[in-house]
């Protein structure tokens, strides 16, 4: 595939319905959507690659992902095709072609995650965020993040059956916004481990509920062990925001 | 019923998957869920009333409702009750005894409908908002939207099959915002007629993208005939905000 053109997506996806983002069989996934869309159209079967594999229910307000094809298709047509043969939880922002040698997983230097979490319950935002059944000291839970600032171990908020041996995050920015609804968390990287946004929010939320004692993150990212580590967050909560270059 | 209960409620709902609020036959709609979900509860069959029928696929972050009964039941009771046994699009945010004659919809003063507006396709909000698929030029619309205000004949903004002769509405505030992902128009009422708020989106968005010209608003109210008003807006946009007595 010397010649092939590599082609970018900006992707936002409602997760709700899916079976996240890898294709499996027999299942709803937006990997899948996406390739049955875009047969068709490049007139052979293509591979897409996204720079974060979300698991089901997780959201996407700034996927990135990317295909490579020898067929020359002008990005406006690819990007109208798209939406017009895609169901509406999943739409194409941008089309666009990639530098040569882009990859949507390899080339990315950071993701940037957000959980939001409601103040009550919320018919509208039932698969949007997360309510927590408990009675939470958000002061609490927000001070406590600060610990995951910088180069972690992070095997205590992973889940076995990753795909990658190497631990290590690099914790770029944590902040936390209000909203009229509730709070948003968000969370930056140079990568993320499987699990890992929804075992913190999980952990951070035992905090502040008295579950935890303040500066369990920090033992946490200490003992590199997965035990101990709180709930993992329930993934409605979860939005895959953006992805940087 | 001398001696009768009355109980309030206000709810909140999705509207996506309800026939709207009016119970019938054969069809999921809120009223319906509500009073099934009641009846075990209250021991009887009771009838639940609402400020506002909302429609197939609008949406309440403020309706209000009450019933009567001779069953005297603790309020949080009837509220977490409610919440355990209804479906998780609608959700009882709080629920109180009225005074002594309240009814939901009678002793109304005024009622808040929102508008949201997108200005782009959106995976997450499809159900939630209105991307209208024109060049709209929302200085126009936002412009075009000051002449509703006051006491009108709204018979041009109707349809018919309303239950009510009385056109006469008084808008009494008439408002814009902006946020992250579009637009939003307020508008408050001592009473609407059906389909008023949507008709009223579809006329402003007529002006907004040249179809009709500025100061068609204000000449539909005085022709108050139902032609000549612009396309019906979609109802996912629409909300039933606030309800005030």
């Amino acid at each position: 595939m010397d010649d092939a053109i590599t082609y970018r997506l900006l992707l936002e996806y409602d997760g709700t319905h899916f079976y996240g983002w890898q294709i499996q069989a027999g299942r709803r996934t937006v990997q899948g959507e996406l390739e049955k869309a875009l047969k068709p159209l490049m007139g052979e079967s293509v591979r897409v690659t996204a720079a974060g594999r979300t698991d089901a229910g997780v959201h996407a307000l700034g996927q990135v992902a990317h295909f490579r094809s020898l067929k020359p298709r002008p990005v406006g047509v690819i990007l109208s095709a798209l939406n017009g043969t895609l169901p509406l939880d999943v739409r194409v922002l941008e089309a666009s072609m990639a530098p040569l040698g882009f990859h949507a997983r390899y080339s990315a230097k950071w993701r940037r995650y957000r959980y939001r979490f409601l103040h009550r319950v919320s018919a509208l935002d039932r698969n949007r965020a997360w309510f927590p059944p408990f009675d939470v000291d958000w002061d609490l839970a927000v001070r406590e993040s600060s610990a995951l600032l910088g180069l972690h171990d992070f095997t205590a908020f992973s889940k076995t059956g990753g795909d990658s041996d190497n631990p290590m995050c690099d914790i770029q920015a944590v902040s936390w916004n209000r909203d009229d609804s509730g709070l948003q968390f968000d969370l930056r990287a140079d990568r993320f481990l499987r699990h890992m946004v929804r075992s913190i929010v999980g952990t951070l939320i035992d905090v502040g509920r008295g579950r935890f004692e303040a500066g369990t993150v920090k033992k946490l990212l200490e003992s590199k062990e997965r035990e101990g580590s709180g709930v993992t967050a329930p993934p409605q909560g979860l939005y895959l925001v953006e992805v940087g270059y």
